[in-house]
């Protein structure tokens, strides 16, 4: 669910992923920097700075930063300035810029600068490392990377919104997500784009890749393939396997739900809640909601409202059967009189009028990429939204719980990520913002705020047992769910 | 072939791989810090600093670093410290303490400090560099870390001399590895410890994980597995697959052997040569001089000098049908008149007086790991002798030649390492060593040689041709040798 595709969302505005320096040259002039900046903003493009690069007594060059709506905007711009004019000696595109030769790079932690020291990290010295290996696997923890690196491991099938654009596509997401582990979480991450086809192969390559890390990440892979592919490698491996496209986006989900209860006085128990769209994200939003307490939930698939009765596909089935409740005819009946309405589906795959028949002080989490499901000016009055974008409040973005939780369970060396820990990160991240803060457009606190990584990793720290309990899909934890309900209601 | 395995080989001398600081408590003495030296001399270390940490009117407090032999010699010296009066507070092995939390890292290139920044290196930016490389892959080699990254991959199956330990306890050796790739190639390397079985499934498993890679680097897995592992990969992959204990032992061989030529006057083309061992190395050794241009080789197995005619396993059999020449009944007889001996055996499994019958000024290269097959004193008057060994001279090292050869593969995006490349990297090491440096004891730089590497790179990338030619193993590249034949001359 984190970020947004290509192109424009609803509100086309100048955005930092067409940030873009030109070099442009131009006859000197007193006012030159102040003529550049204003025939930048005449075309729409959003100037953030302005550098002389060099003034001599006939002309001048000068740098200029401006973000755009799009490509095509960009080419608007350059050539507005060629018609004024100006010389263009040069247009970088910020965002590929700052790709250019990778965004992550593997460096060594000490110096290798004499004799002396290539001897401790490489032979002879590291054979006496090995030997103290083999006699005793759990040492890589302390001696090793593995204690502190995981996988982030794609098959290409569903990166971002743009689908399945393979292996090689998706790495560049891979090296952003890395370089986010490490930012905020002081994880080394390492992408591994599978050139794979199947649950099968996914599942072999994973298991053969595993033993130098900590943890997998599993990444933008496809639905129904990635509950299986990540049931299959949980049971086969003794590190955590974490789907973050799944429950990384439900921790965040049940981190903003809890913070709309408290500031529209809901209890979780009591909450009456409708998940729109089943598939990866969804399917784990709900699973999580149900264990963290939540008794009145309706999962709506494209085909309507799922119930036990019918005919589902099994990981509809697991959900319909654990939520129960009454058989509803369509959405706009499952919707009446809901607390909750939380869309991981797409924008037109339903009337977002639906929601005028929810209760009073709506909550409504529209997190369908690059576009909402539904607008601002669709919501009911009184609504809290959140969504997946950047330039809206209340952001959904997994970046808040990945570092965190596997910062924690690497530390505690947890062999899996369990409910208990998931919902100890959601209730890291809802306290993270602080009751001053609490407000309908603050929900969920910035991924760059100062505390929450670290919050995020001591309680999931604290939620490791001795005997990890099943995670995802399994039983209620009342323990958890009472911590939460307990924490939400202090 | 590089570095030696644990313990002590023939001269057990003090070796930083056993690098120990003690802390140490005393009562106050004008001479505590020479005292405490001799004591520690007295019992064999190796004292190599000594740093007062704490002094009072009544004691004081030193860290005092020295080498031992083994660790049964750190717990003589440390015990004898305690007879001797002295206080030991902490005893730390730099080996290991210079592999807590693992020799490497992954580190963002950029910093991810604002939202600007966030959006460009990950979402929503990143859409627009994997929409641009899923429309054309080359970018990839642009615009992610693909174009300046390696994978050293192993099944931990031949692990420096230690044999089958496995993938976790390889793990060490790779990281180090990972970190000469960067200190000396700038190169990315990501270590991957396969859990696999048979050659099929480390075909698969590096087939899956290769996208995000430009060249694969093989290391430590055993022969003969080795060789079908490269050719599948090789032919399967569009990136050089490279097995380092091979081909990169074989260059840095290659490379000695061109300056023992030059000092003793000999020419490639007519020298009389034995490799004795034909394993992994042995068999990449042979290979590459006779594609080198060297016309009378003896490969010689544990069952005796090999021969066309007799019935040999594949490997063999294709050095023995491109060498020729007679049919030797052991290596004794196979040696008389030879001008270089290249052992990549072990100690004991030959008789190192048969050296008595070589040529006068013979080449010896000894490289059985960690003990060599040939002591100083049983080598011929005049010899130039070269081993694995860091404490002799002559190091034959692969880490003279893999951080060039990937470096320079890489910036050619080279599809694989052809024997041109080789040839080049080969003649690049040699020409590192002056004529004024070049002598008995000096026939390799050091691997901190100034330049070795980069010269290494551009050979390499100067050797990569548009059409490459078949690497290993193919038939004599006579344009390599003659290249080779005239540098040697010149």
């Amino acid at each position: 669910m984190s970020g947004t595709g290509p192109g424009a969302g609803p509100a086309a505005v100048p955005s930092p992923s067409y940030s873009t320096t030109v070099r442009v040259e131009a006859a000197a002039s007193g006012h030159l920097l102040g003529e550049v900046a204003l025939a930048l903003g005449s075309r729409g493009a959003q100037v953030v700075g302005i550098d002389l690069v060099e003034a001599t007594t006939t002309g001048a060059r000068v740098d200029v930063t401006f973000n755009a709506v799009d490509e095509r905007h960009v080419e608007h711009v350059t050539a507005g300035l060629v018609a004024d004019g100006y010389t263009v000696r040069s247009v970088s595109d910020r965002t590929f810029l700052s790709h250019l030769g990778g965004a992550i790079e593997v460096v060594p932690r000490t110096g290798i600068r004499t004799r002396d020291e290539l001897s401790r990290v490489y032979t002879p010295g590291v054979a006496r490392v090995a030997t103290r290996v083999a006699a005793d696997p759990q040492a890589a923890w302390n001696l090793t990377i593995k204690g502190n690196t995981v996988a982030v491991v794609t098959d290409g099938t569903a990166v971002l919104g743009l689908g399945d654009v393979g292996p090689l596509a998706a790495l560049p997401v891979m090296e952003g997500k890395a370089a986010l582990f490490k930012s905020f979480g002081g994880v080394n991450a390492v992408p591994l784009c599978l050139d794979v086809s199947g649950v099968d192969e996914i599942v072999a390559a994973v298991r053969a890749l595993a033993p130098g890390f900590g943890g997998i990440n599993l990444e933008d892979i496809g639905a129904p393939a990635c509950f299986e592919v990540e049931a299959r490698l949980q049971d086969a491996l003794d590190i955590p396997v974490f789907h973050d496209d799944q429950h990384g986006t439900a921790v965040v989900v049940l981190a903003a739900l809890l913070n709309a209860c408290r500031i529209t006085g809901r209890d979780l128990v009591d909450l009456r809640t409708v998940v729109v769209g089943v598939g990866a994200a969804g399917t784990a939003i709900a699973t999580m909601l149900l264990d963290a307490g939540v008794r009145h939930l309706v999962a709506v698939d494209r085909t309507g409202p799922l119930h036990a009765g019918d005919d589902l596909l099994p990981h509809h089935r697991a959900i319909a059967e654990r939520a129960g409740g009454p058989k509803y005819p369509s959405l706009a009946e499952a919707v009446v009189g809901a607390d909750a309405v939380i869309g991981v589906s797409r924008r037109g795959a339903w009337d977002p009028a639906v929601l005028g028949r929810m209760a009073s002080d709506p909550i409504v989490f529209a997190l369908a990429n690059p576009e909402p499901e539904v607008a601002l000016h669709e919501l009911p009055s009184g609504a809290i939204l959140a969504t997946g974008r950047s330039d809206l409040p209340n952001q959904v973005n997994n970046a808040l719980c990945f570092p965190g939780i596997f910062r924690g369970a690497l530390d505690a060396r947890a062999p899996r990520i369990t409910a208990e820990m998931e919902q100890a990160a959601a209730l890291a991240i809802a306290d993270a913002v602080s009751d001053a803060e609490r407000q309908i457009g603050v929900v969920v606190p910035s991924m760059f705020h100062a505390q929450v990584h670290h919050a995020v990793a001591a309680a999931v720290r604290a939620a490791v047992r001795p005997a990890s309990v099943p995670g995802h899909g399994g039983e209620p934890t009342p323990g958890g769910a009472r911590a939460l309900r307990e924490a939400h209601r202090a």
